[in-house]
């Protein structure tokens, strides 16, 4: 694990830009070469054990010292890049070669997002089980298009998706796709409601038309930028989403949620989605979903057609595995979808991000194509490709099913209630600070924070601001914790979130220390 | 692998359905578990090295023996998800229990997409360098939605993206991004081309307005269903999309296109974007892109806008990495976009495609969109978050990397030239066989053909579509081989498509003597 940019990185053997080509020179170098190599085969058994064994000890020692690495890569733009070769080998090269250039000249520009002081943006775990589950999940390689290219892949992704209702403490009914990131999920259950506005945009589309008002989807000024991606990629558009304001706790405003539908409908426009966050990205804040299905239900009834319910619990929704706080979901029962990832609080390598349904055609209308080569003679199966974009499907089943099974219910549930309470103790630790504050609600795993010194009392924002942005470069300069900000209203204000499996008390208060050590520094200088 | 779905599956110890949650209940057994699973961290290093070893073994075994098992999973719908416990455990479970469960309960109803007589839909291979590079990037977790949140994954990108520029002999000068699926490759295309088309979509959308022609994509009736998918994602329709004939090779007719393309612009249509496809998915047949381009180039200079041309190759554009099959990408350099999937013909696990962009800042134009959450200071870097829809990346480049590096251009031309020989192999005993047709060119690695028997001369489309339907039930019946079908003109056919690393010429023939010997057993039914 060595860092050593200037080491040897296999630059001879390489094809020339301007050259004939790979096929034009033969093989140079056979030394350390798998026999398999040379052939026309894969890898071999024997070989894949040896370099299998390997890669398992790099991970291991990996994970057991990753803490002990800079959290936050400290490299120039350009710097790894210039450290390969800028053309692909000619010749195969042995496993082993490859395997120290991570070392060498990738790792020290990898920022680590399985450190226990990695309290950026949402702090993540890919756990153990869940990086063996890839593995499997790779060497069989299937793609889980269709139940029949893969019965165990559709079938296990239903399961799990149910255990997953369950650990959630959500009543019966809600099918489930498991989609690779929250964002394409958003995308897919906007084009149900967009589908569902009944202007046939799956096969009219919304151009050429002067028949189709405008669209709009309301979700507030904290929600994600992945609700705003996901209109444009849908023809919605920016101008479609309405960002409703929040309460002092940054939570949406459900009357001026309804306020806002009712003046797009004077004005004839159409109201097609309502996309309620709980835990947003900024603060962890839980907008109130069984308000926005009030405000709904009225709407939609008002209207005479419905209005789709969207929430969006990326990373929030998992709090509710813990019932003390499984208030978060509230509502989630009247939502027409829900999306919650795995692979950011249920310890699942990225990517995993659980999408719920309550209509299971909803999906299907809005996208199913069956094209003459992917028909098939099944019947009452699920086939996946048509619940939305991509047909590639990975089996990503298998690292949440082996996630559930190593660490239980009970398992899952202690280490999540957990990590409120380290968030909590971090809090604790600001509100005593007497140069520091709170500077949101943490119901979950993650501070909002900043400095305001005593010896900056009166000072404008402009001037906290400045001093906070400074405080957050020289803590993750240090490379000892990687932590994020936010803008709350005119507060620029840190984040730090909680979520890493190694992450010990002891490393959560020496963090706690180096945020008092770089704001000490700071008034010094 | 031993599949025997009647053993022990770990049904005790449930959560009960209507019970009060997983933590009300305490921890039950403790039996084989690692030390840590009772803690509050993960896996352990000394347990991640005990059940790694396992896991490395259990995948060498698999790729050693995957040739012996059945290639189709023969389960009824329901069987798997049967076979497991409705809810999920309340305890930790060992991990050897979980892992003999993939044995026992999920390998029966795996289709095996690694097995060298998959020879349905395209063949692909997860190989053993591909495999241990997912199971490393999994174990780092890195998600390179911005530069700094992994300099390696976003320089590494960019420079294996590079180096299959070099290895497909392509000029230098595109940019790229690896995405999942050519689904969504193919869907962030299209959706420059739409904002190209300077109607504002990003910000103003398609709705609410009176003032956007239809916007019309034009493609093959060959294409893939992606195209249309994205089409109906993006707001486009299945009206926007025009399915340009063919000729009798199955390529675009570029007249007709150009044809197309008048005919909508008198009508008041936009046209924005043309999609050549080289390997179509039917027959593998080459759209000529060339001539596409030269079509582009007069309709838009006729129309004073500029028409996106965007290349799918998901498989057949990785052929030209020997320059012997290179003019499949003749005319690709003109192309805006062009799509090619090293987890199709590459030998990386799913998923990994590579979209090159002629214009860098074309994507970010279609969909930047930076939240304060999510600004940086650094500059000259991308951020690919900016490039689509996904804020959710994973480290893809580390897997292709190895690859690359494990076979050598060398070793990667020579399998996919094999691959190209063992296709024509199997064409040339169709073509010899008195009751077999070829009904296609093979330009690739795929052969599609059909049954033609001597005893049903005279025979109707019908009775011959009925047959080979027939056929290709009774051979993927047996389990020995797996073969897809499509459909051409009026003619029902087989597919036949090499492209897995441990298909030998051996098994080949095996798989022309089932076809043959299935063939024989129809006659005498």
């Amino acid at each position: 694990m060595s860092p050593d940019p200037d080491a040897g990185t296999g630059k001879a053997d390489q094809v020339p830009e301007s050259g004939s080509g790979p096929a034009a020179t033969g093989p140079k170098a056979t030394v350390g070469l798998d026999p398999a190599q040379l052939g026309l085969g894969d890898m071999d058994a024997a070989a894949f054990r040896r370099h299998g064994y390997a890669v398992i000890d790099w991970i291991a020692d990996y994970l057991d010292g990753v803490g002990e690495l800079p959290v936050l890569a400290k490299v120039a733009p350009g710097q790894i890049r210039d450290s390969l070769p800028v053309a692909p080998p000619v010749a195969p090269e042995p496993f082993e070669t490859a395997l120290a250039d991570l070392d060498r000249v990738l790792m020290p520009g990898v920022t680590h997002w399985n450190h226990p002081a990695f309290h950026a943006y949402f702090a993540i775990t890919g756990s153990g089980p869940g990086i063996l589950g890839e593995a499997l999940a790779a060497a069989l390689n299937v793609n889980g298009m269709l139940w029949r290219t893969s019965p165990s892949a559709t079938e296990l992704e239903q399961l799990v998706l149910d255990w997953l209702r369950q650990l959630l403490g959500l009543p019966e009914g809600p099918r489930g796709i498991i989609c690779d990131t929250a964002s394409i999920a958003t995308t897919l259950a906007l084009a149900a409601a967009r589908e569902q506005a009944d202007v046939d945009v799956r096969q009219r589309g919304l151009t050429g038309r002067s028949d189709i008002p405008l669209l709009c989807v309301y979700t507030s000024e904290q929600a994600h930028s992945s609700v705003e991606k996901a209109a444009i990629a849908l023809g919605l558009g920016r101008d479609g989403v309405r960002l409703i304001g929040t309460d002092p706790e940054f939570r949406m405003d459900t009357a001026a949620l309804a306020e806002a539908i009712r003046a797009d409908v004077r004005r004839g426009h159409r109201p097609i989605a309502i996309v309620p966050t709980v835990g947003t990205t900024s603060t962890t804040s839980v907008d109130p979903v069984a308000a926005t299905a009030d405000v709904r239900d009225e709407v939609a009834e008002e209207l005479g057609h419905p209005v789709w319910l969207h929430v969006d619990g990326a990373y929030g929704g998992m709090l509710a595995v813990c019932e003390e706080h499984r208030w978060v979901l509230d509502g989630v029962d009247r939502a027409d979808s829900f999306v919650t990832n795995p692979h950011k609080w249920l310890f699942t390598p990225i990517d995993c991000s659980a999408l719920f349904v309550r209509d299971a055609d909803a999906l299907p209308r809005a996208f199913a194509l069956v094209a003459e080569y992917l028909t098939t003679d099944d019947e009452d199966v699920t086939d996946y490709m048509d619940w939305g974009i991509q047909l590639g499907r990975r089996f990503r089943a298998l690292k949440l099913w082996l996630v559930m099974r190593y660490f239980g219910a009970e398992g899952l549930v202690a280490r999540i209630r957990h990590h409120v309470d380290q968030a909590r103790r971090v809090a604790a630790w600001v509100d005593e600070h007497p140069d520091l504050e709170v500077a949101a609600p943490v119901p979950m795993s993650t501070v909002c924070f900043r400095a305001r010194p005593r010896w900056l009392a009166g000072a404008d924002e402009a001037a906290l601001g400045d001093l906070n942005r400074r405080l957050l470069a020289g803590i993750n300069a240090t490379g000892a914790a990687y932590l994020s900000h936010t803008v709350l209203g005119d507060r620029y204000v840190l984040r730090l979130a909680v979520g890493n499996l190694r992450t010990t008390d002891e490393r959560l208060d020496a963090t706690c220390a180096l945020i008092d050590r770089e704001l000490s520094a700071l008034r010094s200088r």
